[in-house]
């Protein structure tokens, strides 16, 4: 194996397992577990999920694999912070979408030959990608996979 | 620069913004916000930074860079769940600890060679390593990286 498919299965690793432990984890919550907040007066579960699920539906943009499918979840779990906004999806809405993102980028990501994590991310600029090409797709995936991460300690908290 | 090079700053630049994060955030915390649950019932503030501590001081173990510094954190916030061990260490104790792990590890790091990062991690044998050398030390630092996330999102919840 090249160096280049080497770094990019393993920043493809962490990402996918860190997505398989929290797709099983919500799917092991009950709706009732998922309108409760993480700890008193933090964010409930669901805006947790709404969040990730929004920021992952995002992914294809940067990367270059394509439009967002969910552009309605950016002004509710971007944009509003949780508890601002009444009319939010329905839990058993946002399961569905949690599923469809994920499975969307799994399957984007098989088939992304490894060079393609090497070039620049689209909201950088050639110039800058020239300063710091360690700015590039994978260092998008690694960042995300961190983001997950965060918000992953914190859902589990609801168990 | 090399694809070596560029891999292990990605890699590097993503651990230590999750480090600094965590650095201030908790050098931001008072003493009595760090004795408290991050949610109720659940795990203090303390042992959280005392958990991560003793994970971090293990590191350069495992990716030969010396013996850990501080085993005595091992039991109390490794083998043992919170609030279950009485005569734990202060919070200006555990504060003192997490800089110089974390220093130590800052400047080991900087001093190794990128090729280092891909060789075998010491927690794993040369057969293993033949089947599967996406299993090298950076992936080491990659799953390091989203542990301290995932708790970092934790002691968020603390503020």
């Amino acid at each position: 194996m090249d160096q280049k498919t080497i770094l990019t299965k393993i920043a493809l690793n962490g990402w996918q397992t860190q997505v398989d432990r929290a797709t099983q984890f919500v799917n092991n919550l009950t709706d009732e577990e998922l309108m409760k907040e993480v700890a008193p007066g933090k964010n409930r579960g669901i805006y947790l999920v709404g969040h990730l699920a929004a920021v992952h539906d995002a992914l294809p943009e940067i990367l270059g694999l394509g439009k967002r499918a969910y552009p309605d979840l950016q002004p509710v779990f971007l944009q509003a912070a949780d508890k601002t906004i009444k009319q939010i999806p329905s839990a058993s809405e946002l399961r569905q979408i949690w599923t469809s993102v994920h499975d969307r980028l799994k399957n984007a990501f098989a088939e992304m030959p490894a060079d393609a994590w090497f070039s620049r991310h689209d909201s950088m600029t050639d110039e800058d990608f020239e300063k710091d090409p360690a700015r590039n797709k994978l260092s998008v995936l690694n960042t995300r996979t961190a983001h997950l991460a965060y918000h992953f300690g914190q859902l589990r908290l609801l168990k």
